[in-house]
């Protein structure tokens, strides 16, 4: 059993972090904090945590100085960027704020100057199919990213880098459980709006790992959870399902489908898991990679256990939400 | 004041062109065709009927049959493609049965062999705002092509036609009345399919307004209506912004906002006019032309009555939806 | 041409008034005002104005103080409680803040002693079809209260008081564009949260109206907008359906429906009518009476506009948005 | 490790239980039945079971033939009716077809005649809540039904009869797979419909238990899966909150909530939980008890799971989707 502490555990990915700890069978949930809940119980953030067995929250600080073999931080990503990581222990962070090498593309693309630029060469990026390397500060990946380079990375190599065009379609909790105007429901519902376009923030860090950048169109949807990256690239002449098969064979994470079918969001919605389509445009000779995740699941949470699990030694999927056939 | 007849009137974009007809000062409702409902009064179609000064419903055929100004058909593509239309008036075909000047094209993308191909050239292609053309036969364009070709049309001598890439968001509307597995509620709520990725029946017709094709991914959205065309295209050093806004000065149809401005399909359902964003992708270059339409209005039956309007020599816009600024 | 000023205009139920106004042939919109859009443009609320003749808008306290034929009044119910109303023209108040005669309630339901106790009886309840008298200060009816008086209204001396249970289903523009956690997109979609169960502050403005309180459990749903009111009563004998429809006979706002028609929100939002459907209770004798309403139109807007016209003498729909047909 | 048969496995209720039985570490499935699906395997009828351990489909009748300790019935009303059930075994029928002892109910309220009147002696209602006995053969509660029951179970003799009042609320799945007017997208979405009012066939096994009817109106709502039951009573006197905490005390699957606090469905969603909430109502001394649970759940897959675990002699809960806390 290993000691985790969970900071930021009040937001959207901070509850959906605490969820998969409190089922992971080798972790034990040592701190929980939150700034807002602090000295109240569980059932101040869920009236379903009322019975569960749950440390009190504490305060940010608080749980960031409890000694722990495993720390999950769950901050925006200014506060995560403006704080001093524990000296001790695995360290996860689910911002983007350790995510990018480059210092100067904080102050381009995140809205404010990095204050430690040289750690950031100490995150390791954690984006487990795709990454080899681990280390004792994870960065997590941002939801449009995991969804895009699950897609692309296992053909980066195969494809005319400049063909490259990507729609991201997200859930609502993509945006964060904090209010804007955007995130109000009168204007959500029945409602689409593309946003960030061509300047979101996942950008650099898909660029990073790809080696070249990608042009990206989000647009917020009316639905609670799930993301979908639509990929169209034009092949180089290799065979792109073939990449994508022997990338993924065996994972129970990322599921290749098979011809014809589609990825569809209700069937990774509340899970960990990520469903690739791959198709032949018959009008240009292009294709299509489409990739289907819960954007507080592979997108976020069960992502950041995977990380946890690697770091100690765990088996992959050890406490992800790996699903069923729910209708 | 001119004689209508509208000929598949309970189907979507049936229904629909049965209420603007209804608003539309200058036209007067002479015969109403439904092969499941003759017989009966407005109110089997809808309790809001009841009181409306409307025929009873007609079998099709019938419909057909009744001498008028303008037949509007608003029947399924093999159904249309079947017809003989009427040898006198205007007759506006709502479905695809007309639109291909190639007669092989129904074959490979709609599923059918045209029973009439030689009848296919005394059709124009009626999108208004880029056709100038008219005839006595008018095809309306299909929903997809109608969002893809404002964005595109006024563009595609100043874009590397290579580089198009374009993501299809529709609501449910967009696939029809009729009953089928993939527009069941239980398989749209809070979900996202791609379907027909790159076979989609709207490309040759997009294709045969711009000169070459593009590459279409289109989603089924959960919403009721409402139709967004994402498009990703390489300028070839022209400025595409400028472009746009000449071509539609002036339309009270289809605005151009200012920089900055997303279209949002909230400020367009309901009504016949459509929106377009255009942003430029700071990490490739790359421009995204946006358009955000109706897709029962502008891409169905808004689409219809300017081009009945057009035919009659009327103005452009009478009898459209053209909104407001409901929340 | 009378003269209207908007007090408030950039909150939902102002903008569907200002909606409203500029589509009235009527009215004249001499001034626009919001605090937060005070100098700027019609395009800073919406890009739909853009174009539309409209003032820039104003302090609300500057438009307060334009000389208007007409003002309205579209702030929260604390602001409107607090204001001197002009001496001078017409005032409709949307909020609460003038609908009750009993100045204590305010304290209990809304949560403020009213500022100004005296007044209140010099206010008219205009909700047009129920209350014949008219007047120069007149009390816009609440969302709830306006569905379930449609209902009720015409049968209160025929059913059994202590009978009447009301189920409220709200789209959640009913909730008001301020930010709060209720009204955030993640804590709305797919979900359905009852609120102010047992203690909601339209049961007071329905309880003066009927004489007797009702039980009314308000529940928000994931829809953007309309209202259902299902109202469950006990008849003294009376036949219900023949009250019903004897009352709104003429109607073109409120339609009582056919046997064995349900009413839905489909048909009623965006439009400033209602529908109410009569449905006997096989198992216990009861009736199910159930209003359907647009909360913004007939629950709001719309129902200001008839207050406006009786006021002013003009027919009764003028200016209403009364539908159509849409899918 | 027990047997089962599911017979009808293609519909949601036929799909949930799958779900369920896969997980379940105490049940191995040894037939599937689906008379569309006969001869194919998992993945035909969801592509997340191309690895499952699964075999593959045979037709309902070969599957009702398969020896097994536990029978799974997931047909239609009727099919269910006609069917000889098997001589041995535990058999839970999910439909209505055995949950009423009065033949005659069948005809009034399912619109067809019982073809074995004689066998409905023999059923046991499965509601595992309420009903301490068992036997062979189970039928398993209607979605509406559990949750009623759940609310006014524990108080039926505490309340006066003449004075309830449910409002049911539906997710879609709660209307079937099968293809219909009324489940078509383009109707459900944003859209409210009451439907069967005062008719529906839930009503009569809701008396059945409580030895009274009640006035039910169901609303089906533009959600994939849940239902809330808002029951409106009046108290004799007795403490209803304390009935309620003491009937559920100890339950994984029924949470009383603490005062003031709401039941939501985003908490049940995809969970065989339900959760109930007590309100006072400050105008009229009526109570609300309120139930939200998951139609596809504890209205279905769960509660099935649940007499299979009380005829087997397994713990409560085994093999139940208990939640966590998703956002």
């Amino acid at each position: 059993m290993a000691d985790v502490a969970i900071v930021g555990a009040a937001g959207y990915t901070g509850q959906e972090t605490l969820d998969r700890v409190l089922r992971h069978p080798e972790l034990t949930l040592v701190a929980v904090g939150s700034d807002s809940l602090a000295g109240q119980g569980g059932a101040a953030l869920d009236p379903r945590l009322a019975q569960a067995d749950l440390p009190a929250f504490v305060t940010n600080a608080d749980a960031l100085a409890t000694p722990a073999d495993v720390t999950i931080l769950c901050l925006s990503h200014e506060a995560a960027a403006a704080l001093d990581a524990p000296d001790e222990g695995i360290v996860v962070d689910l911002s983007g704020a350790h995510r990018l090498h480059d210092a100067a593309a904080y102050e381009r693309w995140y809205g404010f100057a990095h204050p430690r630029p040289g750690s950031l060469g100490e995150w390791v990026y954690g984006l487990t199919e795709l990454v080899p390397e681990t280390g004792r500060l994870v960065a997590n990946p941002g939801c449009y990213a995991t969804a895009t380079l699950l897609a692309l990375g296992p053909i980066k190599d195969a494809i005319d880098r400049d063909s490259v065009v990507v729609d991201g379609l997200s859930g609502m909790t993509g945006a964060g459980r904090s209010l804007k105007a955007s995130s109000h429901a009168g204007a959500v519902l029945e409602n689409v709006a593309p946003y960030r376009v061509g300047a979101h923030q996942h950008v650099p860090e898909i660029a990073q790992l790809l080696g070249f950048p990608v042009s990206l169109t989000p647009h917020l949807l009316p639905l609670r959870r799930g993301l979908i990256a639509t990929c169209n690239v034009r092949s180089n002449g290799s065979d792109l399902r073939s990449l994508l098969e022997e990338a993924y064979a065996g994972s129970e994470v990322v599921t290749v489908l098979p011809e014809g079918v589609s990825p569809e969001l209700a069937r990774v919605q509340n899970t960990d898991r990520a469903e690739i389509g791959v198709f032949d445009d018959r009008f240009t000779g292009r294709t299509m990679v489409i990739c289907a995740e819960d954007n507080l699941g592979k997108g976020a949470a069960g992502q950041a256990i995977q990380n946890v699990n690697r770091a100690l030694g765990f088996e992959d999927t050890v406490g992800l939400r790996l699903g069923g056939v729910l209708v």
